[in-house]
This record gives structure tokens, C-alpha cells and sequence, in this order.
């Protein structure tokens, strides 16, 4: 790779959307491409107040899978992806380049960048970056655990689910980003935490590496109903939903008095014509049960004490942290598509180099 | 019928569950029967702590039809009806004979009570009677907009979707005994409030004498999704969900950032073999969007502050009641399984006597 800082232009590998997704199908790697023919100047535009990253870790994340989809509604809150140009998500970046007075040359920062080598991001998006100040810890956590996924994890669970010590908590999709966390941190509560996850790896992991209290396959039971029922003969206090469907439906008709659902993730919808359905919100009536769906941007306030937080209990072991990390722009394509189905095992990262 | 007070005993009608519902049937009138074969003695025991209710009017509501079902799970809520005994419910009563030290002969009283022209209540059941103070006002209004209903509106709509002053108001089964009252309520606070019912009388009802700003008969609506597009182009920022199924799912389509949905009935689903089932709930994640269940039971202690607040405008004839008087315990059951089709024109009630 040629020097940084240069005036010279240098090769810009992109992962490119090529045309949006198909009405109704499912994300296909083949809707992204791998591409080395751009360049960038390794400068930022004098006053143009932005900054240049190079980017080094790229956050995999359900969402983006729906932005490879064309929103022909302008009020939703993410926006489509650009056939032909980089795919956009959270990464971490090294600044090489700024013309911004918050950020300087060699700092390290998290936030939206573009699935690329080298992003130039505009005043505007470079106001919207996080400097990182801790990096005693692994730099790609801020892609997950000390980014998006832990605000989200932190916000869904303390904010939106309001729990107890002592309380009964069920997390679907527990390996994942957001999940693992949701379950560890509700350990750190003193709660009783029952995940579930897609494979006998998953479910191991949870067990024995994250101190869940109990664990399932749900592709080896036939009646979730009845699994949750055996899981939590008291009932549940809070569901940590991450994906919707016959799961929700399932805890629905077993969440005790005052439960609370957060709607985090129903990324199951994403690959179907048509979603499962919802059959047993009349149970919610009754048992006084609260579903809150929320988006972590609103929270984005609480970071400083989300830090406060989560890295003395990281540094000290007490959490630990999944991250499946595939290295290379080139597999960029299949690890953000495989999330799609599970595939990773914890929280799915993009290294783009491993130099910074 | 014979003199109040006596001795003696005299013939005592009463509404029976004759049998459970089939399972997955929906309840039939021919499931209760009307008998006039037993006799009651107008006398409380000495020592019981009990009293004599004569009942005058009684409430009609949807949860009494699941009462009619068997339950198996005893940690329902509510209870089965006892086939062969009286049915059950909220009613109007006057105190014939008391036992008990907080009732004395001639008091109006209003909570539970049997389907039957006495009923003598123990301790207990006596206990959770309210006194009625206010006799200015029509004493029926006590089976609804003074009772369960209003409690129901005034919790559900205050407590539980939190309104502010120019929100979108959505209100389902709009002319029925707890929706009339959120319209009016959500007029009162300042918000712009759409409602919909069955039947163009009822519509006409809504629009011209509750002041509801826009209204739609739900049967003549092909797509329920864009009618509430047309009647809310902003949104809806408070469904009020007496319904489920389908119209809870065109509404969450409709509902604008943070959002919030009263889960109150879903009387479509008694007379259902499978519910309809909900699709839309991912769009509550990104439009923030609140549901939440919730019993009119958990805020009862708010009753003497409701009546605060409703008394001035109904005696100004700011808040009218809409009701629909059934006479005669003899028409008990076709007035209770009416409201299972929507016969009923605003708030259902039988009339067990005119003479207090």
C-alpha cells in the first residue's frame, strides 16, 4: 500500500451495492461487489471542515440488510444504500487527515463510515463520529460491545425494560451482538437469564462462557411454547426481542404480571415474503404487558455512563465479548449476508487491516 | 312481587350459565338460560358481615363472554362463570339489608354482583362495592361511564397513552361504552380524534353528537391501512385498541414517532377458532412505538379523582353517555351475547327494575 498523507492518489477498495435488493427476496452476496478501481487523495479539501479515516474495523449489522432494499417511503428512519456506491455502516476508523478542529491526525474514532479503505467524511458526518479515549481495549469492541450493540443492549435492558434483581429474563438471539450482552449484563443484576440461540456452539457458548442460566437450541424444539414454559415455570419478567415472530409469540404466553418486551431486532422478517404473525397480544391485556419498540440513537446521550458502566466489569473479565471476525474488504460481502442466517457466532466484524 | 324486608320468601329470577361454551365455539344466548324457580329470603344472617343487594341495572361487558368459556389456567385473571349459578357482573344495586358496617339500608351501591333480582353478597364481596354519593345523575351511568367503562377509558387513556394537547387520537369500537368515552376525553384534552364503529347509525352517533372530528364504518373500508393514511396524513400518535387483529395492525402502519397503543379488548378474537394474528409489529422498533396491556383494576384507588374530573362535564352535558337499555332480566342473555356482534348502540345494560 502506498504512504499515508501523501499527495498522490492511491487504490480506494470499495464493497459496492450493484442494484437494490429484489422486491421481496432475501439480501444476496451477489447484490454486493468487491471493487479496486477508484482512487482517493489521501487529503482532506482545505476548509472543508471533514476529516479522512482509514478504516479499520467494519460493524456488521440486521439493519444495513434492510437498507440494500429501496425505501420508497422517505419518512423511515434509515435510508437506502446507493447502487454503485459504498454500502455505509458503524466502523472505526484511524484519522489520517482533518480539517475539523474536534478531531487530529492519529486520533481513533467509531461511527458511520463507508465500507471502504479510505472514507472522506463531511463536516456534518464527521461531527456524528465518537473519538475513542480507551484503548486498552480491543479497538473493534467500538464496532459492537462499546458501540452501537452495547448502547443498544444498555438502553433496551435499563431503559426500556426497567428490570429487577431477582427477575426472571428471557433473550432470544443471545449469542448475537446484542444479545450476549443483554444477557450478561442482566447477570450483572442479579437476574435469572434464560437465551436462546441457533446451534449447539451458540448454546455452549452462552453456558459456559457467558454464565447464562440456561440455555436452548430453538431449532431443536418443537413447541417453543412449552420450552419457555419448562425455562421459566414462574413466568418472565422482561423478553429482550431480537426477533419476532413465533419466539415473541411464544413468550407472550408466558410473561407473568407487569412484563416488559423490548423490540430490538425482528431480523427473521427480513427474509420473508411474508412475516409470521403475531397471535397472542391478547395475553398482553391481562397480564398487563408492556412492548416498547426503541432505537439507540435516542439514547446516544447516555454513552459517557454507558462507558462508566461496561469497561471496569470488561477489563476485569466479568464480561466477556463474542466477536466473529472475517479480515479483508473481500469478505466483507459474505459476513454481512451471513448474519442473514446466523452463521457468525457473536458479534460479526469486518476487519479491514489490521495495521494502523 | 312481594314486599321488601319480610320474613318471608319470594321468587328470585336470575340468568344462568347452563353450560360451558364449546371449546372454540362462540357463545351462544341458548348457553344461558333465564329461571324463575328459586327463592330467596330478604334478610342478611345475622353475624355474616354480608349484604342484601336489589338488583336495579347491570353491565354487559365483553369479558363476561369469556367467562363463559372453562379455564384451565387458574392463574387467569378472571373466573369461569359456575354453570347451574348466576352470572356475573358489574351492577347498580340498592341495599335491602346490611350486615355490615359500612352499608346501611337504602344506600345505592355499584360493582359486582349476580345476575339475579337480590343477591346477597359476603364480607368480602360487599367490601368492594363502591357507595354511590352522587344520585343527580342517571343511576345506569354507574354500569358504565361512572363504573367499570369510565375507569377503563379514563386509565387507558390518562395512565397508559399519556395524551398532550393536539395529538392524532385513534379510537377502535369507537361508539361502544369505553370508546365514546376516550373520543370525548381526547376532545376535552385538545386533540384531534378519529374513531371508528360498524354501522352508519353509529358513525352518525359519533360524529354529530360526541363531537368526534372524523369517522369511518370500519365495514365499508376495503383497505383499513389507507383509510387511516386518508383520515390521519400526519399519523397517529395514540391508538386506543379496543379491537386487535387487523385494525391494531393497520394502525401500526399509521402510528407516528413514539406512538403509544392501549391494548384494551380484542372482543373479535372471543368468536374466533384462530386470531387473526399481527404483522406489522417491526414498525413499532422504528417508530419507537409503546404497547402496552392494561386492567382498569390496577387503578381504582383513582376513582374518587375521576369523578372529579367527569361529574362537571357530564352535568354540563359536555360529556354525553351514549347507552343502550335492555329491560328485563328476561333479556339478560340476548343483551349480553349482542355485544359479541356489535348490536348494541353504545354502552349496554339491562334493566332488572325501574323501582328503587
Amino acid at each position: 500500500m502506498q504512504s499515508h498523507g501523501g499527495d498522490g492518489e492511491v487504490i480506494n477498495k470499495q464493497v459496492i451495492l450493484k442494484d437494490y435488493v429484489t422486491d421481496g427476496a432475501s439480501p444476496k452476496e451477489s447484490d454486493l461487489e468487491v471493487i479496486a478501481n477508484r482512487t482517493i487523495k489521501l487529503k482532506v479539501p482545505n476548509g472543508s471542515h471533514g476529516v479522512l479515516l482509514k478504516n479499520l474495523y467494519l460493524s456488521c449489522d440486521p439493519y444495513m440488510l434492510a437498507c440494500m432494499n429501496k425505501f420508497e417511503n422517505a419518512s423511515i428512519d434509515i435510508a437506502s444504500f446507493t447502487p454503485g456506491s459504498p454500502i455505509r455502516g458503524y466502523g472505526v476508523g484511524k484519522v489520517l487527515d482533518s480539517d475539523h478542529p474536534k478531531f487530529k491526525r492519529g486520533d481513533f474514532v467509531w461511527g458511520k463510515t463507508g465500507w471502504e479503505e479510505y472514507s472522506i467524511l463531511s463536516t456534518s458526518e464527521a461531527e456524528a463520529l465518537f473519538k475513542i479515549d480507551h484503548t486498552d481495549v480491543p479497538l473493534s469492541y467500538y464496532t459492537g460491545i462499546l458501540g452501537v450493540n452495547g448502547m443498544t443492549a444498555y438502553a433496551g435492558f435499563f431503559e426500556i425494560c426497567c428490570p429487577k434483581k431477582g427477575e426472571y429474563v428471557f433473550v432470544s438471539a443471545a449469542s448475537g451482538a446484542v444479545g450476549q450482552l443483554v444477557g450478561q449484563f442482566a447477570k450483572l443484576m442479579g437476574c435469572y437469564v434464560v437465551g436462546c440461540a441457533g446451534s449447539k456452539q451458540k448454546v455452549d457458548l452462552l453456558k459456559n462462557k457467558l454464565g447464562f442460566d440456561e440455555v436452548f437450541n430453538y431449532k431443536e424444539e418443537p413447541n417453543l411454547e412449552a420450552t419457555l414454559t419448562r425455562c421459566f415455570p414462574e413466568g418472565i419478567d422482561i423478553y429482550f426481542d431480537n426477533v419476532g415472530g413465533k419466539m415473541l409469540d411464544a413468550a407472550l404466553v408466558n410473561m407473568r404480571r407487569n412484563g416488559r418486551i423490548a423490540l430490538c431486532g425482528m431480523v427473521s422478517e427480513f427474509q420473508k415474503d411474508k412475516p409470521e404473525g403475531v397471535y397472542n397480544l391478547i395475553g398482553a391485556i391481562g397480564k398487563r404487558v408492556r412492548l416498547e419498540g426503541f432505537i439507540m440513537h435516542d439514547y446516544l446521550h447516555l454513552y459517557p455512563k454507558y462507558l462508566d458502566f461496561v469497561l471496569p466489569p470488561i477489563r476485569e473479565g466479568q464480561i466477556v465479548y463474542l466477536e466473529d471476525l472475517a479480515y479483508g474488504l473481500e469478505n466483507g460481502p459474505s459476513a454481512l449476508i451471513g448474519i442473514l442466517s446466523g452463521r457468525n457466532v457473536g458479534k460479526q466484524v469486518v476487519v479491514v487491516t489490521k495495521e494502523d
